[in-house]
């Protein structure tokens, strides 16, 4: 397996963050992000809860957690005002970053197709170095997850036996 | 306990309902109904699922099942346009009810204030003869609900041990 | 669907009850009776929890809840003893009664060659007049469970649209 | 923090491996232990589990995976013949050893004595070198659990924020 640089990603509008973060000021740090739809239930039921768990668990500097919202469907349903009373309701403190939509491509926002996300939720794990170590459609088990940080953190990456993306 | 008849519910538009729907249109059934708003967590992980299950479990003739959207925070976050993508995603295709908006009550919607919702999720059973039997701030029990609408549905109610509001 | 008496059941020692225990003391009540064996992990994750739920909900007068240690795997793994201890750890206070084991049958038990389980867990729900209401293989969801206990308990049965065994 | 070596368990009787199994055996790797009662409910539906979940996930070469029956209540009724036939259903295929029974100290066994277990379930963590790392009455989560793993696979333990012994 041969890894890559994550891309930048392109945020229209950082909540719980200032206006230029991104990427390049995760750096250093092993980066846990989630892209998610407000509306989409596994997101909300799965996704949503083990950011805030791996927020929990980590220490900040050694793992920073984000989440990107990237709405490729009901986008007239999906305002920043609606965000930011979800975020409050579903206590999210880590940054979220609305992923920039692109009415010329079939309503796919810019970073969910410069990495190409089959939907969401997509989980996307990225090393110290910046390097894209898994990017998952779906859902990782916890243990799985939690081993793989673990290891990132300690500047490793582990070949585990459970569900690959 | 003595009863007394479930008020009228106050909407100002129904979805997946004619817009002249309501308790009336559902007297001689058992009635099942959840208020909630689409950004409380609880509410989408308890309240919609246990909904959605008694729709598949009871027959129609028998058990109505619907919802009444109840805001009273983040009015803004919740326009009709967000909530029908909500029920899309959720697969809900039982009626719901936006409870009538009331600015001159601080923001606490026109049913909400008529029952005495202390919050969302309330749930509500009436039974076929229109006398509101549970009212219910959080959650009931699969079991106990279960138990409650089949008692219903055959003309009693039971007196069970389980939480009661 | 047509109903059939409810076929005495075979015990060869009762736990939690007096030695002449049986469906005849219970006769009057409905009755709510898993099978199970303790070393079923089905059984201890799903059946055990149900049926305490069930004891917890619904008056004694109206419900009786039991189960049937009905061991046809492991027979020596099984003892007495062990069952004892179960259900001391699993604070299970309702009647338990050991299927009479019957060395010439393979090895199945006598009430569950009787009522031709498949295996455990398998619930049953026999009405007040000793009619056999349901025997399922496997799980029933709370809710369904619950109405039809509802409904029998008010003398009727309903007709749901659960899974049904 | 300081560490110290993990004392050698005292087991009467190897279950899934060769009768000389033990801490020497498994030297060099990471090694996850779980010391369990067949018969108590969060053992049965917590930790069991969690342990079958590392073993599928985790190389055999880098994790060890084991656990310690270690009875100290309801000792005639947790026989090595009701063990194996635990074993089996719950399809434990790692290596179990039976803590050696110490009929002189209240029932306590030899290696729950050695280690000071408070009860059960309790699960150990012990790095490549045979140090101590982690003693735990009760639950930890998965993601803990995983991070821990994965950090002393690659050589170094986290400083985590979740629950701590």
């Amino acid at each position: 397996m041969t890894h890559h640089p994550a891309p930048e990603w392109t945020i229209s509008q950082w909540l719980n963050a200032p206006p230029d973060f991104g990427l390049a000021a995760m750096r250093g740090r092993v980066v846990l992000a989630g892209a998610f739809q407000m509306l989409c239930p596994g997101c909300v039921s799965g996704t949503i809860p083990q950011l805030r768990e791996a927020r929990a668990l980590f220490p900040e500097q050694d793992v920073a957690v984000a989440a990107i919202h990237s709405v490729f469907e009901h986008h007239d349903a999906n305002s920043a005002e609606t965000l930011r009373a979800f975020l409050h309701e579903n206590r999210i403190t880590f940054p979220v970053g609305i992923d920039r939509a692109d009415p010329e491509n079939g309503g796919v926002p810019v970073t969910m197709r410069a990495y190409g996300f089959r939907g969401t939720p997509t989980l996307l794990l990225i090393d110290r170095s910046g390097q894209l170590r898994r990017q998952t459609f779906g859902h990782v088990p916890d243990m799985q997850l939690g081993a793989e940080i673990g290891a990132l953190v300690s500047g490793s990456m582990p070949a585990l036996g459970g569900r690959k993306s």
